[in-house]
C-alpha cells in the first residue's frame, strides 16, 4: 500500500482532460459503477464518500472529501480529499492518495471537456465568475483544450480578480462587471453562491455556460429562466438533481428532469451534439467519483510515494 | 495525518465490548449518523463503503472493506479493511487505520454485547457453528463479558474445529455434531453459508442465538421457521433487511419487518428486554460503521503510528 502525499506536482493538463473525457465516455456507455454520494453532516461542515469503479481502466476506489467553510480560521483548506484505490482483482487497497489538488484539477478538466464539445466556436472569449482556485484551474484546463482569445473576470473580491488576471495576462485577461463578463462565448461560474449571480438578460444566444459552483443542495449561480432557453447537460442525473445547479429549480418544480437534454457522456460520445451556433448550452457539473478515479490513474506511476505496511 | 499499521496488538476485550455497547446505545438513542453501506461489485468480490458519525464520541469516519472469497490463492485475506477518521471540527482526515483485525474484534464484541443482554443465564453452555477467525473471536469476546461453562464446536472442517477447541481448552471445549452444538444456551453462527445449517428442531426454548455469518444478500445460516418462534433483534433495520440473516425470508415474504422486536440498542438501553427464560432470542448482526468508529476510539492513543504529510 502506497501513500501519495503530493501527486500531480507538474500536471499535464492535456493528459488529465483526456482522462476525464474517457471517464465521461464510459459513463455515457453505462460501463461504470457509481453509487450515490453519501453525506455526513457536522455543525461546521460535512464530509462526502464517493465510491466508484471503471472496469475498462481496471480502477476502483472511494474518495472521502470534506467541505468546512470556516477552515481558514484553523489554517486549513475548506476542502480536503483522500482517495483510496482498491484493486478490483483482490480488494487490496493499493494506494492512498492526497486528492485535495486532484479534486481541483478533475473539476477543471470537466469544464474543459464540456467546452471542447459544446462551445460555439473553436476560439472563444471566456467569461469567468469567481476568482478562487477553481476559477484559476478552469482557465488553465480550458486553455489546454481549446483556444482562448480573451478572458473577462468578475469576483466579489476585486483584488483577487485582478490577481487572477495577472496570471493569465497572455490571454488579455481583465476584470469586468458581471454583465460584461457574461457577454462571452464560454461562461464559467465558479462561486459558492446560493443566489443567482448570472442574470438571464446578460446571456446572449450561442453562449456555452459551465456551471461549476453548485455542488450541494441549496447552491445556485444562474437565474432560473436561463435554463428554459438553454440545452441543459448534466454530468450525472442523480447528482445534478440532488445537488447541481438545477437542484433548486427542480425542487420547486420550475424545472423538470424531463427537460434535461442528456449527460456530458452522451455529448462526448457524439450521440448528442450542439445543434447550431445560436443554441445556449449549459453544463451542470457536480463532480463525479469516476473523475477522481480517472485522474488518479494518471498519477499512479509517480515515484513520490511512501510505502505503508498492510494488511 | 497518522497511519496505524497494526492497531490492537493486545486488545483489552472488556474495553472493546464496552465501546461497542456504547455505540449500540447511541444508535438506540438515535444519536448517530450512518447512511446505508454502498457496494461496488467486482467479478471476484466486492467492496463496501461505510461512513458514520458518533457526535458524543466526537468521532466520524468511513470504513472501506472488501470481500474476495478467492483471496487465499493470492496469499491475501478474504476481508481487508481501512478506516479513515475525520475530525468533525475541520473535516481533516486525522487517521488512517488498518482495520482488518479491528473488524474481527468489533464483530465479535457485538456478539458479546448481545450475549450479555440476551443470554438466558449468567453462566452459559456455548455452541459455535464454524471454526474460522470469527468463531475464535466470538468466544474470546463473549468470555470477556459473561461466564462460559462449556463450549461445543461444529465446523465443516473438523480439523479446524479441533484446533479451535485446543485454544479454548479451559472451557471444556469439544467438537460435536451440529445437532448437539445447537443444544446450548448461547448459539453463535459464524459461517459464510447460503443455506441454513441450523435446524428448527435442534433449538430448544430459552436459547439465545447470535447470527453473525450472514452479512450480505443471499446469505443465511438459520432455518426460517426458527424466526417465527424467536424474538428477533437486529443491529440496524436497514442493514438487516438488506443483508442480514433475515434478508432471504424478508425477500420471500415469509418474514416481515413488523415481526422484528427491535434493535440491540434498545435492549442495551433497557427499553426492551428478554421476557423470560424460555423465550428464544435471535440477534441478527450485520456489522455497523458505528462499531468501527467506536473500536477505533480505543486505539487512537497508540504510539505505533506513521506520520504522513497532508494536506
Amino acid at each position: 500500500m502506497r501513500y501519495y502525499p503530493d501527486p500531480a506536482q507538474n500536471p499535464d493538463l492535456k493528459v488529465i482532460n483526456s482522462a476525464i473525457e474517457e471517464a465521461f465516455a464510459e459513463h455515457g456507455r453505462g460501463n461504470v459503477q457509481m453509487p450515490p454520494k453519501s453525506y455526513i453532516f457536522f455543525d461546521k461542515g460535512d464530509f462526502r464518500t464517493m465510491p466508484a469503479y471503471i472496469p475498462s481502466l481496471e480502477i476502483a476506489g472511494v474518495k472521502v472529501v470534506n467541505v468546512h467553510p470556516d477552515n481558514r480560521d484553523h489554517g486549513l483548506p475548506t476542502v480536503m480529499a483522500l482517495l483510496i484505490i482498491i484493486d478490483p482483482e483482490t480488494g487490496f487497497p493499493s494506494a492512498i492518495i492526497n486528492a485535495t489538488k486532484l479534486t481541483d484539477l478533475r473539476t477543471a478538466a470537466a469544464g474543459a471537456v464540456a467546452a471542447k464539445h459544446l462551445a460555439p466556436k473553436k476560439s472563444v472569449i471566456m467569461g469567468v465568475m469567481g476568482s478562487g482556485n477553481q476559477a484559476k484551474a478552469q482557465i488553465a484546463a480550458t486553455a489546454a483544450g481549446i483556444e482562448i482569445e480573451e478572458i473577462k473576470v468578475w469576483s466579489r473580491n476585486e483584488k483577487n480578480a485582478e490577481k487572477l488576471c495577472e496570471i493569465y495576462r497572455e490571454y488579455e485577461c481583465r476584470t469586468e462587471s458581471p454583465k460584461k463578463v457574461c457577454d462571452c462565448d464560454l461562461l464559467v461560474t465558479t462561486t459558492p453562491s446560493v443566489k443567482p449571480i448570472v442574470k438571464d438578460e446578460w446571456i446572449r444566444e450561442g453562449t456555452h455556460i459551465n456551471a461549476i459552483g453548485a455542488d450541494a443542495p441549496g447552491k445556485q449561480e444562474i437565474e432560473e429562466s436561463i435554463l428554459k432557453r438553454s440545452t441543459v447537460i448534466v454530468d450525472d442525473y442523480a447528482q445534478a438533481l440532488h445537488s447541481g445547479e438545477i437542484n433548486i429549480p427542480i425542487g420547486s418544480g420550475y424545472y423538470t428532469k424531463e427537460e434535461i437534454s442528456g449527460t456530458i457522456g452522451e455529448y462526448v460520445l457524439g450521440r448528442k451534439s450542439r445543434k447550431n451556433s445560436s443554441e445556449i448550452t449549459l453544463f451542470d457539473s457536480t463532480g463525479l467519483a469516476i473523475q477522481d478515479l480517472a485522474i488518479a490513474r494518471t498519477v499512479l506511476e509517480s515515484d513520490n510515494t511512501v510505502e505503508l505496511s498492510f494488511p
